[in-house]
């Protein structure tokens, strides 16, 4: 279909307005007649049992309606795997273990009546390297997991990858160390439990997973899945921190239970930095190969990720993590384990790329490196191995439409590749391959939607796919105005409420625009089959002489022929036996759930980009300028360039930040820089002047109008574009996040091969065969 | 279809714990950041030019954001001829009349506000008497109705009434008056409008029409009716009395868009009783004849209502009056006449039962009469002249179930009908005739219901049709519960969001069980036929061996093999390329609308009542006691008794208060009784101890389960049967409602003739031929 009018235009965000204005509700705005204020007793020990707590004195505090600790509640465990209790009664793990909650009148009475908790704890010794943990004599975090190994294993194996690389012309091999990361959602955490006079709860929440929190609750709860509604206020950024249902959010269920009356718990900006979950730091391990040619021949690689005190279900991120690993480049040969290891460290969970960046940085390193090694070109390299459309890849990812090769010629074009550089100066490139249909990480990958086109030809898509600032409802609204020919002004989407839109797993995986899309063009093409012989009627034509743009139909041999849709639409409500226009759609991809092998096609389609940077490293101070920033991004198809722009602009920025500096500082299992005064999160003018993004359009046979996802991509290759300019310009190579300014002076200074020998701890050959 | 499980139970109103427990959100729970409040300063003479209204003190207030008058607002005009302005420039034709309207930050700054605004009116001449308005030398009160004559007629004509009349054996004729009534609805008139930054108004408001108001909005505050959103809290009672859109409800959005903030406006207790909408005081003059055998040959009808000084939707009651004027009792010659009246009283509106009331309070007091004349019982009289189930009436009714007969039995044997009676009782009968299959009295009369249901088995029907009180929530959800075998827990509405649900007329004419039955049942429906087939393959047998019951589906000829319903919907969904179960329905009942003769099939079926009651009067106080109350409803079928109970006794107290106690005292265009303590609405201990509900189940073809409409139908007869009661005692029969003791005891000694003459003061011959 040619001549878009509304898809592929610059539109701004539906919710902009309310957004800039303040009229938008978020969690701290929303409250109930009788509402209490829920805080939560921390640990102050990483590692400790609990002996007594004697909430006395708090419960004696005007204003205190309910005191909770574990000993008074029935609740289930939360998590991927089950080992993470809400309330924490025998012993603590970690500094964000909650002891006690307070249901109180104000917070400042919740508040108190924390402080006046008495909690006698016997400290235990505590861990918080992984590699540390996973020794023999480490203290055992957990009592049925003797070796603090996260009783769940991911390995994948295809060809013979040690043989591969023992038979290789150039080896690359080398240890990359992440470090915790957080979100810094502008919007703290916030739960707001309600429950009705027959026990059916309302949570209102900033949940990125409605549908499965229902499931969640009711788990944790000990109620009936359909006793759990889920409401949604606007969402004030998420980026895979709200995918889990956190134990503050089962908290205020057990209060508001507890008490009788409604209870929100709204975090300060100190407990997001603490108690939020933080991307998993790893440790990498990974050997790459090629032959003379410079074609990769096998890889080798083992991550260690620390995983915290318990299992957030963002803790399966090794899943998405050897998706690049695996499947950017062809590859026969590759062996690939992860091992998560608890630790007396806050837990840590899923985040933008979810696993991918950290792979990325290490195996976009290894590319810039072994092209070194083999005399090519990296660029050239790149280009020679990159896959290509119609392919398999190891793992039985179906590639099928792949512009990475257009997108690293067009980002090292851009970025000036072959242009002189100034002294410390250097250009680099990366990257990235990523789920863009998809990522069937639970049963069903599906998305509902509902359409509704009433008399005045406003449409409603009812859905119950998540806006979390993506602009997804946007994209959405744009692809249903598009197909039916409305002025976008006319579509309003709403999905805040599980009872009255259909299902959706969620919004992860860059998922939204190409399912919930999908599932919008369904429900609305329904819409379009009913509407058309009413328009063929009115304009005395066959139905396939009818276009639909601008508001009305059209007779297209005829075009000063037209009919008002609203008019259409009240032509046939308006009578006898009228008719109405309801439409939908349950959309599940055509992905599969991957087997305990970590093979089948997880995604319905992939997403391709190449980040290419050019630095200028100040030799004195070892700060990184970033002087031209290119993103070329395979991204199907265009729906809103206007928030595509945004998205990839805003991944950059969080992919600098991961780059050179954001740090969560964990010392001894506390968190050392809990405000943004000590976390440098990267604002505005931090960011590079001169940021190119071109979108490649490589029309997706899948995809809604041809899109893929694209809301992770533009973090995944940040990095490793940036350690290998800094590489170009430096000739040292850092193998540890962040880059921050002493870092790099330290590198420099020690010069590359003390820097990479530093990084060999992990003991023990990498390329000997798996375990 | 038998055995149900659910149907016909006595089932608490889903929302009743919300209701009983505070937890419900009325219209005064709803505020938004932001909000201001608004007041509206009204006429305090019933008919003046405004010469200058000087708002500048108003405004010098602080707290005050905003002051408007006519000269400040473009708006349009309301109601169903649109000559109701908003804001009142030119001059003021009632006491009601809104001349300014202020939002100020509280209450009570936006009440001393209005106190502030100076108006310098020219009283003018002001005619409070249908009659007299009529009259050529009467004050004009619109300049397009010379004659004070509402500019819409009501005529019906069938045979020749006169001729048939006048061959009559026997012949009643009387002049029968009605008061002002007033609907007392425990929560007050409500909005609150606020328009988000694009300029799309969000209205929430009590309505009952809420997408009809989108239209009225629109129109009068010059926007598209896409930019229109109506949400509806809880709603505590409208009784017809929100079928209107008003002007404080535009007031509230105009002041939103003048002050740029949220505004609300609250009725004061006060303001509720002189501002909301009344039921039609109407003088209704009838002659009905019969043969010697008592059969009905004619009726002759005119009727003169009191519009008050503008035209609600409502005043087109003459079109449900004439139902059951013409179509109760088989009639081969009817004339009808109605005229409404302009004067300065506040507008009347639409009140339940519509017309009905007033003329069933005439019709059924004849048939009583003229029974006594004939020399016949007045339950045989009537069973002699009962409409027969399949028949057509003069308005061309299709009336397809009709339990008249066994109505007038079952009451008249319940109340001891030929029992011997004491001093001063009597016993009194009357029948009903109503719409029970929707009224069209728009050009659509349908409903569009959304049904979902989840993993849990829970169920949701989104839909337009608007819960009043009614219970129409909680037999919608009865009627989806045993259709597709879910316990009613499983069971949620959503219907308070004219963006989210599929449009519905609104809720008049006790058209909501019927018609959002029929959509609820068209809905689950599809879902049943989209599980059916999964449980057929999980029970091992085919789709016509399965039965749906108690949230699992059965092996008809194996009761030992079942499956839970949402195990079924989970096996559906959670697989790749899922499914899930939503259906949807728009049910436009086979119903039309009336020709401008009055003539059409205006309902899908057709309801029937008799109440009989035995009364004693006290000779010296002519205070009436009702000793029994015997109400026995043709219902089609019942869906929840409890419910069905609940809205027949309501309706009784309701009917018991027009017929002897309630009216709203308007004197010289003033209220004289706007409170609690003056206007006397009957209360719990008030009402008769004995009160017997009879159901007939007349198992209607078009109805859902078979029920028909039934919300309105108690009232209707109520004071018609107590009007015979008071005869049956006394002797002496009242024309004027209400039959107050001082009436009673007036013409117990003035004697009936006397009583009756001095009725007859509308001059001119009944039976003279239709002018």
């Amino acid at each position: 279909m040619s001549g878009h009018r509304i898809v592929g235009t610059k539109v701004p965000k539906l919710d902009a307005w309310d957004k800039a204005t303040g009229a938008a509700r978020y969690g701290h705005d929303v409250s109930l007649p009788g509402m209490l204020h829920g805080k939560i007793l921390r640990s102050p020990h990483p590692h400790a049992r609990i002996k007594r707590i004697d909430v006395r004195r708090a419960e004696a505090l005007p204003g205190v309606h309910c005191v909770l600790t574990a000993d008074r509640v029935r609740v289930g465990k939360l998590g991927f795997l089950g080992d993470h209790p809400v309330l924490k009664g025998d012993k603590v793990r970690c500094v964000r273990d909650e002891v006690a909650a307070v249901a109180a009148t104000s917070e400042a009475a919740a508040e108190e009546a924390c402080a006046l908790i008495r909690v006698e704890y016997e400290p235990l010794p505590a861990v918080f390297d992984p590699l540390e943990a996973m020794q023999p004599e480490a203290p055992r975090i957990h009592e049925n997991a003797p070796d603090n190994l996260v009783p769940h294993r991911y390995e994948f194996r295809h060809g013979d990858a040690e043989r591969a690389i023992a038979g290789s012309a150039h080896v690359v091999q080398g240890t990359y160390r992440t470090q915790f990361m957080t979100h810094c959602c502008l919007e703290p955490c916030f739960a707001l439990a309600a429950f009705d006079p027959a026990g059916r709860l309302t949570m209102t929440s900033s949940t990125q997973v409605p549908y499965l929190m229902q499931s969640h609750l009711s788990r944790a709860l000990g109620i009936h899945g359909k006793d759990v509604r889920v409401l949604q206020p606007t969402i004030g950024g998420a980026f895979g921190s709200k995918l889990d249902t956190h134990p503050y959010e089962v908290l205020a269920a057990l209060l508001a239970r507890h008490s009788g009356r409604p209870v929100r718990i709204l975090y300060t900006r100190e407990e997001e930095f603490v108690c939020a979950p933080t991307r998993q730091p790893m440790i990498i391990r990974m050997a790459t190969g090629c032959d003379r040619e410079g074609r990769l021949t096998g890889r080798v690689c083992e991550a260690i990720l620390d995983n915290g005190a318990y299992t957030s279900w963002g803790a399966t991120t090794p899943h998405i993590m050897l998706v690049g690993i695996s499947s950017l480049y062809k590859l026969e040969h590759v062996s690939f384990r992860a091992t998560c290891v608890y630790t007396n460290n806050p837990w840590s969970g899923a985040f933008r790329g979810y696993g991918n960046p950290q792979g990325t940085f290490a195996n976009e390193q290894q590319m810039d490196e072994l092209a070194r090694k083999a005399g090519i070109d990296p660029v050239e390299f790149r280009i020679r191995n990159a896959n290509d459309p119609n392919s398999t890849t190891p793992q039985g990812f179906r590639v099928t439409t792949c512009a990475l090769k257009e997108c690293l010629d067009t980002a090292a074009t851009r970025v000036g590749w072959r242009e002189p550089k100034r002294p410390n100066e250097g250009v680099g490139i990366a990257g990235m391959f990523h789920v863009g249909g998809g990522g069937r990480v639970y049963k069903s990958d599906a998305c509902g939607v509902i359409a509704k086109l009433d008399d005045f030809a406003h449409l409603t898509l009812l859905t119950g796919a998540t806006e979390i600032g993506t602009g997804s409802d946007t994209a959405m609204a744009m692809l249903a105005a598009e197909e039916l020919g409305l002025p976008l002004g006319n579509v309003s989407v709403i999905n805040n409420d599980t009872d009255a839109a259909p299902w959706d797993v969620g919004i992860h995986a860059s998922r939204t625009t190409f399912i919930a899309g999908n599932a919008t063009l369904g429900a609305v093409r329904e819409i379009r089959r009913k509407l058309l012989p009413w328009a063929a009627k009115e304009l005395g034509c066959s139905e396939d002489a009818v276009e639909l743009h601008d508001g009305s139909a059209w007779r297209r041999d005829d075009p000063a022929r037209s009919a008002p849709i609203e008019k259409l639409v009240r032509t046939a409500h308006f009578r006898e036996q009228g008719e109405m226009f309801v439409g939908q759609c349950f959309y599940d991809p055509p992905n599969q759930f991957q087997d305990p092998k970590m093979r089948g096609n997880v995604s319905a389609t992939y997403s391709f980009a190449a980040h290419a940077v050019r630095v200028r490293v100040d030799p004195e101070t070892g700060k990184v300028k970033i002087l031209k920033f290119v993103a070329a991004h395979d991204i199907g198809k265009v729906i809103n360039r206007l928030g595509l722009e945004g998205q990839i602009e805003g991944a950059i920025a969080q992919g600098i930040g991961y780059a050179l500096t954001e740090q969560l500082r964990i010392d001894g299992g506390r968190v050392g820089n809990a405000s943004f005064l000590d976390y440098k999160m990267l604002n505005a003018a931090d960011l590079p002047e001169d940021v190119e993004i071109h979108f490649i359009e490589s029309a997706d046979p899948a995809g809604p109008y041809g899109a893929k996802g694209v809301s992770e991509a533009g973090l995944i290759p940040t990095a490793a574009a940036i350690g290998n300019a800094i590489r170009d310009a430096t000739g040292v190579r850092l193998h540890r996040l962040p880059m921050s300014p002493e870092s790099v002076l330290a590198a420099i200074r020690a010069g590359e091969q003390e820097a990479l020998d530093s990084e060999l701890e992990v003991t023990g050959p990498l390329t000997r065969s798996g375990t």
